[in-house]
């Protein structure tokens, strides 16, 4: 597909390329270059000075010769100006960091260079298993969920469960409809942010990624503490380690992840087409028992009702029973992530996936009606439903077992959607920008590990019992819904394709069916935690903003574009000084002060280095007593007096302060002046050994960054670069 | 005095002067002037630059008008070349600065000029009660713990208490007599450390000190627990708070002494001689009864014996008696901080004390005797004891009142003494040199920090129940005063003045009774606790020689004199480079590397500084992508390609090692050049948006900092520095 160009919601121009590992380092626009260009056009340099003192393509300096160190080891030369760094230059150079590259070799393989993105894409067959394990394993408790509500009516109602379960079948093929045109709509990435953004505004945008964040970052949770609770009803001892055994299913889930898409496939997709197997022959072989008992209705045991049977109530049962279809949306992100051409593989997968869903949901639903089954407290529908098709032999077992997994593999389908989410959001300057960094295995490494802080942070405080977080599912993912099938009415009406209206209809009956689901949920599970989202959603939109406020501040900060015309400011803003003068080489004035502190190697070579630049340099002292700086003057003399010296006496014997605030003063008498602090530092072998040391040097580094325009430099002087000790 | 010049034990020059606030800024050496003028003499310059673009005056620019921010309200000038900082300069420019230097003002009263040094020394009569209030404190106790020793071998063996207390009142006379002749040979500080050092060996300096360390933070821990323990036995209610309690009037006495050594002494010199008072007063009654009763001793009521009487027991009763003694070593460091003449006051303070203490003492023991009490579980001697004299009346309060508050002023004793101890410590590098500084109060004040949080952290770690600490006392103190007694004979035998014979001998004496005390001590008590200093001097002993070690390796690093004779190195490493070049200008060459991550203000403006520089330099770009890489150097060619540029392509999207590979390996091909890596540097407003940057400049800065004679420069750029931001 190429590279796009399409305006966000604030107006900039932004490529919506794929996935990219280069997206760290955005192209400048048009405008930038020109801007660029007309302050290169003004570069003067006094002399140019282009011969370097040493190749910087450290060719060897013989040929055939290899250097000391190992030349072009670390290296590759492609060509001139272009050199390749070999595995040689990842390394690092000090023990603990060698030893960190190591563990990850071990856990998550050799890197993959950037050339092989494309290979690392996922096949249908892969992706079909990893984006649809969240949303098959949903149909192990959607139906039941809906019936514990229809039941409170009593018996009587559950007949309504066809009716009903008719209905979130029609939503259900709904919301595929929709999502298969919005992957065409959109080819780069369907997501609901992406869409809401695009076709309603960036807050709409937000306002969906902001539901979605907490239902994936829920989702691992509970899907984590459901499986490991699987595990320990089967194998109480473990019970007293649930939390350890959590964090340690959430840890296997990062690194299986962390290894890359394709090893996560291959490692995460053998579970998800068991349940698939094992779901689909107890629906197969229920269907054919009860066609052998000639679809006879089993009557269902008589249940009191203790509620009334009405609206408030079925739609309360409708809300709960979609929670079957939580996860849908997994694809709508991942376009990106399967193989060209994407968009075509992402609708075949979606197809796929709802036909899956419609037939386990119908199938479930009517075998559970045909059987008289109701939802008890002591085992679950599906299990009483296995133990009904399969009385005998290790069927029941395998069912179990594979839905225990289904349900522990749901997280996976949020460790693949949700870095990506994350990478589309920080394209936009929403989220923190690392979050477009392409690890070495190119997997979004550093969303994979904020969605498993998170979740792990959630699940200790709720010492893994996560159940409580139940009711706050569907809210945010319904919200997700409504918000993009809006979004893709809004783009249906805005483009007028052909056939706009009925892709615009099919939308708006999404949208109207999920926002029943979305207003029912909240308002029937507000207190039972809803709330939680309720008051998240706004926060998460908030926070995002002040991220892209910041972000919109340091573009304009370091924009190479002059500031926005000064007719929009006051008037006593705009004598702004001219900024250009700090980017010409011509209009750099320079002055150099070295702090003297003692007379010793470190001061003489800053002395030095500042003297060998040829500009203006000034040492300062600042001393505690007056005999004190008569002291350092003396020896100043003797040395030659090569720079002019400026004592400063401190009568109370600060040394930090008034040293900073001579430079600042300094620097506001002559603005324009380049000051460049040169701080001599003694970089010590030990950690332990800096409590030795005043660091004067650090605080005071701390205290010049403040001033603007003053540049400071380090001399590092290392206690190893000392000659041998004679012993004392 | 004036100043003097000693060598220390490791043959270094050094000089002995008074507490200086320039001991943070030693003088050059003969030796180390001579190399400097040697090496002014090379200097060379292209052409010396001797106009500075700024006055470094900071004159007002024109006469009479004052500068925008005020010139010279922070500098005043003195001569040419010659600023004072006033108060202004001291204020830091941030809000949490400025509050911290409000609170400092409030609790601590303005801060003093070096100059008023002199006038900050104690006069007599307030460095009587200051530094002997933990001598006089212990004869609350002392008499005690030798007569519980006594009395486990019955009432009959309570009859050796005064010949025992005889040759008690004999060691202190001969001690203070031995550290009045220590206070005239050693003027400029008579303790333990200074003494031993010079007259045995620094390793034995460092042994005496160590004892009178872990003396000092003991005594702190322990007087403030019982005195606290007073107060919560009279008032209960608080029992709960003690350790609160504790730490507050450790807060206290630090606050109390921060202020400055005349402030500390009006505030504490009160309690210690309303404690003479109370004593002198419980004696003087006390004597006058007895006298009205003719003298006649009151017979001891019966008590079982359970040890037999040998001499083991009388030798461990003289050891516990010898408590009485521990702090009358506290005048010996603090002879600098006398009025002049120093030494003849210090003599004089000493006399005094010891005299108080010899009549203190006696005058209880006889009491004691005279009324034949018995040490009992549940009523201290002293309290027997006036409550035998003071049956009615206030006057028994008072004398409980002024002991409890004397025991609590006990600690302030270590907390005039210990800062000067390691100040003097520091100054022969054997503790950081941090505590060579003078605070603003005139006060040593690191070392008051220091022994606060060790004795907080002591206290804290016992739960306020530090009576288990109490066995401790005795071991180090005995320790320092076997080392400076030996010490001083060493000294009498070394220089042979007139009468050093009997001098010897007095010093001698004292030696071998202490000496017989310390082992004593450390034998009978070594279960109970005293191993905990055994252990604990000789590894505080390495810690120092670890610390000058590092010390000694530093100067020799930075020291501008020649590196060692290489005759006394290995062959293989005589081929040092001549490391003269770094020191003068003209052999310095350059080459400035600016990593350009993508084209902005911030690249533009470090391009721009380095250029104009007029030196060699280059830009090398790490890019995660080779599209990437063309795509910035497109952007270079626009600009007009005015400096080299670099590309390394990094296959696995890692920047910071391959960048700092790049480097480490441009310095290995050319070592004799100097690099400096100029990196720009966004600085962001608030410390929340730090998380939003990589922030991979300070981890570069981190990892070129490991690499010698790299230079680094960071560009700060300002957030605020950016025009006002236009509503979006």
């Amino acid at each position: 597909m190429g590279v796009g160009k399409e305006r966000d919601g604030a107006g900039r121009e932004r490529p919506t390329t794929f996935l990219s590992p280069s997206a760290e380092f955005p192209p400048l626009s048009a405008q930038d270059i020109e801007a660029l260009r007309r302050l290169g056009d003004q570069w003067r340099a006094e002399e140019p000075v282009r011969a370097l003192p040493v190749d910087p393509e450290l060719r060897p300096s013989r040929p055939g010769a290899a250097h000391a160190r190992g030349a072009n080891e670390e290296f590759r030369p492609d060509q001139p100006g272009e050199l390749t760094a070999t595995p040689a230059a990842e390394q690092s150079d000090t023990f603990l960091g060698r030893l960190a590259v190591r563990a990850r070799r071990v856990l998550l393989g050799p890197p993959l260079s950037s050339a092989s993105m494309l290979r690392e894409r996922m096949r249908k067959l892969i992706a079909l298993p990893i984006l649809s394990s969240d949303l098959l394993s949903s149909v192990a408790y959607g139906p039941e969920a809906m019936l514990t509500i229809l039941v409170l009516a009593g018996s009587a109602a559950l007949g309504l469960s066809l009716p009903i379960a008719g209905a979130l079948v029609v939503l259900m093929i709904s919301v595929g409809i929709s999502y298969r045109q919005t992957v065409r709509a959109y080819p780069h990435g369907a997501g609901s942010y992406l869409v809401a953004s695009d076709s309603i505004g960036p807050r709409a945008g937000l306002t969906a990624a902001a539901g979605l964040i907490l239902d994936y970052v829920l989702t691992v949770s509970v899907s984590v503490a459901a499986g490991i609770a699987a595990i320990t009803s089967a194998l109480p001892a473990l019970a007293p380690l649930s939390v350890p055994l959590s964090l340690a299913a959430i840890a296997a889930l990062l690194s299986g992840n962390l290894r890359g898409i394709r090893a996560a496939g291959n490692i995460f997709a053998a579970p998800t087409y068991l349940f698939l197997i094992a779901i689909g022959g107890l629906i197969l072989v229920g269907l054919a028992q009860a066609g052998a008992r000639g679809f006879t209705v089993t009557p269902t045991p008589p249940v009191p009702a203790t509620e009334a049977l009405g609206v408030l109530l079925i739609a309360r049962a409708f809300a709960s029973g979609a929670t079957s279809m939580t996860g849908i949306e997994a694809v709508s992100n991942a376009v990106p992530a399967l193989r060209p051409t994407e968009w075509r593989n992402a609708r075949t997968v979606l197809t796929w996936m709802v036909t899956l869903l419609v037939l386990l949901f119908a199938g479930l639903m009517f075998l559970i009606h045909l059987n008289g089954l109701v939802p008890r407290a002591d085992e679950t529908l599906l299990s009483q439903l296995a133990h009904r098709t399969f009385p005998h032999g290790p069927w029941y077992a395998i069912v179990q077992a594979a839905t225990a997994m289904v349900l522990l593999l749901a997280a996976n389908t949020a460790y693949n959607d949700l870095p990506r989410l994350l990478y589309f959001m920080a394209r936009d300057d929403y989220v923190p920008r690392r979050f477009l960094h392409v690890g070495e295995r190119l997997a979004l490494s550093n969303g994979l590990v904020a969605l498993s802080v998170a979740a792990a942070v959630i699940l200790t405080a709720f010492g893994g019992r996560t159940q409580a977080l139940i009711p706050l599912f569907a809210v945010g993912v319904f919200l997700a819904f409504t918000l993009s099938q809006v979004g893709m009415v809004n783009h249906w009406r805005r483009h007028r394709e052909p056939g706009w209206r009925r892709r615009a209809a099919i939308n708006a009956l999404g949208a109207v069916l999920s926002a029943i689901v979305l207003v029912t949920a909240a308002i029937t599970k507000f207190t039972a935690g809803a709330w939680v989202i309720v008051i998240a959603v706004p926060v998460l939109v908030l926070v995002c903003l002040r991220i892209r406020r910041h972000y919109d501040q340091v573009r304009q900060a370091v924009s190479l574009r002059p500031a926005p015309a000064p007719t929009q400011l006051p008037p006593e803003n705009r004598s702004e000084p001219d900024m250009t003068q700090e980017f010409l080489p011509q209009h750099i004035r320079h002055l150099l002060v070295v702090p003297v502190a003692r007379f010793d190697k470190t001061t003489l070579r800053a002395l030095a280095y500042v003297v060998s630049l040829g500009q203006p340099s000034l040492a300062v002292h600042v001393s505690p007593e007056d005999q004190e700086a008569d002291r350092l003057r003396d020896e100043w003399t003797a040395w030659g007096d090569h720079i002019r010296l400026e004592t400063v006496a401190s009568p109370h014997r600060e040394i930090l302060e008034p040293l900073a605030q001579y430079i600042a003063q300094l620097h506001d008498r002559s603005p324009d002046i380049t000051l460049t602090v040169v701080i001599p530092e003694v970089v010590v072998d030990h950690p332990w050994q800096k409590i030795l040391h005043t660091q004067i040097e650090h605080r005071l580094r701390k205290a010049l960054r403040r001033l603007p325009r003053v540049v400071i430099t380090s001399m590092p002087i290392h206690l190893s670069e000392a000659p041998p000790q004679t012993a004392r």
